[in-house]
């Protein structure tokens, strides 16, 4: 028997069972789903999470009892009359084209439905699914339809996996940014403000600077210079870049101000193709690299928004490099390196690598003759055959101004997700007449590439936050250490041992307040702190700390010399 | 006879001689303004500015003709026959209420005004004035209007008032912050992209990024916390926070977002708010004090826009402080002695300070209660009295949601600039129900502090450039020191140098191209560079360094541990 097939046998039962406890309740849909099943219901008013134990134990009472499923073909009339007072099923059944319906029947329970099922509910083994969780849909997926429940249930062969894929959701669920970000305090969604828009905390603050001071630090060292730009610019620069024709379903509405309009911007190229052209550029200044933390807004549907990895508005560690066409190899080459050397720092050792190309079946949807991306795709792709990287080739995938590398990162639960994007564009320097002067004297039209290694600052922080599970590396934690005191006697050594550790430019804070040591360190613990030094007269006798480390508990007694010197080796080699 | 009076004239005899060359000019008005007149003229085409001395030359004759000035009172239908052709006076006269209007006979030239005006030219000195330039202006001040072209000129009593006067404006052109902006490569404003949208090009972006660090380093380290927000945000929270009622008319327009309406951000308040607003507060925790480089729009009308002082988007280092109404007090002497700290190390030592209240005869310009007013006003002037700082009341000025103290700083010609805003508000803490838990567990509303100490960043970088006119101290200079290389032999050595520089954290730039030193030096000095070093084969063979000090020329040879243990104490002290 096919899984998908009990799959949507066990949806039929789910349906059952939910009627025995509410009589009157109309029966959406049921399918079968990835893992599982789902069938949505309108209760009339909700109904809670709590009573999916008793309709998975009925299901079970049901499943035992080897139920036939029988399938009938009726006309459309005579099945008006079965589904009478289900007005979600007559709304269907006046949609279907064909004359006549087929429904199953499954005990009690009828359903409009096609199939196939199982032929009785003796080849569903009952131990092997389980309900997971209600949720809200709209029916038919418009939220012009009335909110139906739905309740998931997840399904598999055996009972062994069907448990291996609840350890899994439950590494998942315990690795959720939304959730640690909460238990952690770095950031809230809050609707009122505007979905699909974080509101930084101050841990968080401080760790999103943290990151973003790394990066910049790290691209002007590797030759990069600052640039920033607004965040809302005339809509005419968009016109002519492309984005107002290409790229206006993530574009925010303009605002008119006085006879212009503008936007908000969803990328930052504009601004720094301006920066370009603002001085006659020669041969020897090149290759200029343009990098800004720049924030971007972009819009999404607010029924895809999810916490940081999909949201309406993000930082990009956002770069622009303009060069000779004879430069273009070279410097795709140090990106890449940059990139592993960035991603390396953040613990990111694995990646998959994509190179998407035009889809040459649909020009239209891309700027640029053929010659200019046969040249790009092929910078692209020899750059990662001279790296020796294995990558797989999209046709269809480009962005509409040039084919691009993306670097999919492989997180510690082996989950994908796409961070480093590197693009080759000879359109913008057309659009914009950006030019250089060369040996020769003569004007010359350079390569432009654009790139972001971390990606979006937001994302790549949700997704650092499900790599460690909150156990940030120590470099890059916003509180490093926390200090307790045993007794109130020791309160003033554990601000002289927090103070020390400050003037060493470490991040610490010392928990003096009148509460029990063990409470304190089981809330450091919560908010994943790397080292909790306590102090009592012991220690304060002796100008020592006890340190507790991150995953570990104590580790014994130390001097405060030591335990510096350690943390500090560790911070420099981001470990 | 009065200043005004002989600079009213002076514009009479501005319009007869700008006739004498333009038969066919049609006058607008000609009045007296601060150190000078201007006359509106349209020419049918524009003139260039080259014209300006052949007029002087000819009002200067003129004056020596001792021409009279003399008053007619006639109907208005005889007007209208004496200013036949003149479209502008015609209308003028429609719009007059009285029914005579008097006119002033100069020589050939005759002008409806009441003047008073001198009795005849010779009492007006002709080497006292100037014509200084020409500018667009509508007839009437009115965009719907033709645009005529305004001559202005300055006249004092004296020759020697004049001289002092054109001095001070060859200062004041001599700083312009627009003119050094672009000289030293900081900034941009491209009306492509937008007007008063400032693009930061990269030493301008280093140069705003080590004043950002600055002050956020700064509010770290006084117990402030870092957060950050978006730049856009629902519209209802705007409507809550009384902005839409208030403020509209410095807010852009909505975007609309499926079936919701989000703002660009004018302030950072409601962020700000809804992160307190994330957890339960306790006394214990207050005060609270966020901080955020925050990047608001505000709209200003296109005609006021101006270089970096007057932008539409712009970065404040504000925060917010929240605290229990028996720490504001405290809390507001804290931050006067923040701002002096900020403003003194930026080289600012004068200020005027203002007090900006509420206009009780206006109260529904304001939000909340004459009891909160009362408090709100007498806390900021106490801490000022505290503090013994003169200070003037402004009723009135004061913010719609609370009275507010500002900070003007006097600049190195007098000039004054508001930098500083502190707001004490009991308003938003209401409209947001904002609470804490007090020591007997009961809720209570805290205080609102506003405050932005450098103001907005844009229009602090503008005011620091026009301060030092360019030259900024060592320790905010993008570029502190330029290494030179007297031949291609000593190049190797100046690389040397430069490395060793910044390995010690300076911002160095090895000027190594093929060009002469003095085209490098003079390079360095226009851009002001406060260091430049040249290496010859000398220096070389000593492993010295030969200093040109920013103003003063050439300091003479140095060893590099000397140097730069002297530029790490002038950065240490911001000197």
């Amino acid at each position: 028997m096919k899984i998908n097939t009990i799959r949507h046998s066990l949806a039929h039962i789910l349906a059952a069972s939910a009627k025995e406890f509410y009589p009157k309740v109309k029966f959406g849909i049921g399918p079968e789903i990835e893992n599982g099943f789902y069938y949505d219901f309108d209760f009339s008013s909700p109904i809670s999470e709590e009573n999916l134990l008793k309709i998975e134990k009925k299901m079970k009472e049901l499943i035992k009892k080897d139920l036939k499923f029988t399938k009938k073909q009726v006309s459309k009339s005579e099945a008006k009359k079965i589904f009478k007072g289900q007005s979600y099923k007559l709304e269907l059944i006046k949609e279907l084209p064909s004359k006549t319906v087929s429904i199953y029947q499954t005990g009690k329970f009828v359903d409009l439905c096609k199939g196939p099922h199982v032929k009785s509910s003796k080849e569903i083994n009952p131990d092997a699914f389980k309900l997971t969780k209600i949720a809200g849909a709209y029916w038919k997926g418009s939220e012009k339809n009335p909110m139906l429940t739905r309740i998931y249930g997840v399904a598999f062969a055996t009972k062994k996996e069907l448990n291996k894929y609840l350890e899994q959701i439950k590494e998942i669920e315990k690795r959720d940014h939304r959730i640690l970000g909460k238990k952690l305090e770095l950031f809230l969604i809050d609707e009122e403000f505007g979905s699909g828009l974080p509101l930084w905390l101050p841990k968080g603050a401080l760790l999103r600077k943290l990151i973003m001071d790394f990066a910049v630090d790290t691209y002007l060292k590797r030759g990069y210079e600052l640039v920033a730009t607004p965040h809302i610019a005339n809509l005419d620069i968009f016109k002519r870049s492309g984005h107002w024709n290409f790229y206006r379903e993530s574009m925010y509405s303009p605002i008119k101000v006085e006879d212009q309009y503008f936007m908000i911007k969803p990328m930052n190229c504009p601004g720094h193709v301006k920066i370009y052209n603002s001085k006659i550029r020669s041969y020897r200044n090149l290759p200029i690299r343009f990098t800004e933390m720049g924030t971007v807004y972009r819009y999404e549907k607010s029924g895809t928004l999810h916490g940081l990895t999909r949201v309406r508005g993000f930082t990009q560690d956002d770069a622009h490099i303009f060069c000779m066409l004879e430069q273009l190899d070279s410097e795709l080459l140090k990106m890449i390196d940059l990139t592993k050397y960035i991603l390396n720092s953040f613990g990111f050792k694995k990646f998959e690598i994509s190179l998407s190309v035009r889809d040459p079946k649909e020009k239209k949807k891309y700027l640029g003759s053929d010659k200019i991306w046969g040249i790009a795709e092929k910078a692209l792709e020899s750059a990662l055959k001279t790296k020796k990287l294995s990558y797989k080739r999209y046709p269809g995938e480009a962005v509409f101004y040039g084919p691009k590398i993306d670097f999919l990162i492989s997180d510690a639960i082996g989950r994908k997700w796409q961070l480093t994007t590197i693009q080759v564009d000879f359109n913008f320097p057309e659009k914009f007449e950006m030019t250089y002067i060369d040996k020769k004297g003569k004007k010359q039209k350079p390569v432009m590439i654009h790139r972001a290694l971390l990606g979006s600052i937001e994302r790549f922080l949700g997704v650092l936050l499900e790599h460690y599970a909150g156990a940030l590396p120590v470099w890059i934690s916003p509180i490093q250490i926390l200090v307790i005191p045993v007794g109130s006697s020791n309160r003033k050594y554990a601000q002289e041992v927090a103070g020390k550790l400050k003037s060493e430019g470490l991040r610490v804070e010392a928990k003096v307040k009148a509460e029990t040591v063990s409470k304190k360190i089981r809330e450091g613990e919560i908010q994943k702190t790397p080292y909790i030094l306590v102090v009592g007269d012991k220690e304060m006798k002796k100008k020592n700390i006890r340190v507790r480390q991150r995953g570990k508990g104590d580790i014994g007694e130390s001097s405060l010399t030591k335990f510096i010197k350690n943390i500090k080796i560790k911070i420099e080699n981001k470990g």
